[in-house]
């Protein structure tokens, strides 16, 4: 891996456990085996490694959430969007986990996610969320809510994950696991879409 | 309020908004406006004061689960439970962010909080959880992720609150919203147990 790609990765996971204020980049370059002062061969401050950590998590996100809303609107695009949102938290947890932080400290970290990602990433899924949903069919003034309740859901499988796995005896990462939760959701969607049927 | 009152009230605060390790005894006590050794006259350690932090938060949320569980199991019970428990958040927003700090950290933290509060607390949630349930009902080996979902919504609305709040426009601690979110709830319990009717 190249010397960069190195650093992000590295930055990644000790923004993910601690947040963005409680790193150091003395702690990346430990890390990563190389001295402090040759990060800025790569990035010119924290922030923009910060930042950097971020495009790479979320780029991919966001063109993925295009490609899901190329295809006409169905119940079964809005499971299937959600279930493949779950397969990419599942495979990069560290994304969850540095929207939480970020949401836990406000400040810059949280107003750069919002205004560069998470306000399209919003209006995205607000255009997912079928129509047919026996929660905003019953009263459309809580659709808010469904939205960021599934959010809170979705979110919370990844930065819940070592009190539920202690909890239950389950790894939530394991194969398995993610399979039952995207089953649990496909069937949460079913039950709060077939109300209507 | 009393020094001791004032203490836990500042520490519950910065434990809350930057996690255990990155709160130091020094910024607690320029909170209170106290010297940092003062606090030894109430708190044998930072991690004493900790511990009843959590104390303060989670004894009366285990209490009021007691009182729940008094009732017969019913779906009613399992919806005004939900509902009172969103009541309980709502007023006390810090546990939630304290539980998530503690998830996202790991180490004593989490094992303090599972082992003193959070087994009893989920051994008392699955018995709250109605057998009707339409997810349950589908599929019996869901019932963890239905628990840890509903977990997840129910915490996500106080931990990701200013994230939401930027985002829709909309004070999640007003008590409009929070009538809504226990609407919400009300609602999605119905059409998760309706769905059988």
């Amino acid at each position: 891996m190249k010397t960069a790609d190195r650093i992000l990765a590295a930055a990644e996971q000790l923004f993910a456990e601690r947040g963005y204020e409680a790193t150091s980049l003395g702690e990346i370059a430990d890390q990563v085996g190389i001295r402090p002062q040759a990060i800025y061969n790569h990035f010119d401050s924290k922030w923009q490694l910060y930042e950097a950590v971020l495009e790479r998590l979320l780029g991919p996100f966001l063109r993925f959430l295009d490609d899901a809303l190329a295809t006409p609107p169905s119940a079964a695009r809005g499971a299937d969007s959600l279930a493949a949102e779950i397969s990419f938290h599942a495979a990069n947890p560290n994304l969850a986990r540095l929207v939480q932080h970020a949401a836990l400290a406000g400040g810059s970290q949280l107003k750069l996610l919002i205004e560069r990602w998470y306000r399209p990433f919003f209006q995205r899924a607000l255009l997912l969320a079928p129509e047919s949903n026996a929660i905003v069919k019953a009263d459309p003034a809580l659709l808010p809510w469904l939205v960021t309740g599934m959010h809170g859901l979705v979110l919370g499988y990844a930065t819940l994950a070592p009190l539920h796995a202690e909890l239950l005896g389950i790894d939530p990462f394991s194969e398995q696991a993610i399979a039952r939760q995207s089953q649990f959701l496909r069937e949460l969607l079913r039950v709060l879409d077939g109300a209507q049927s």
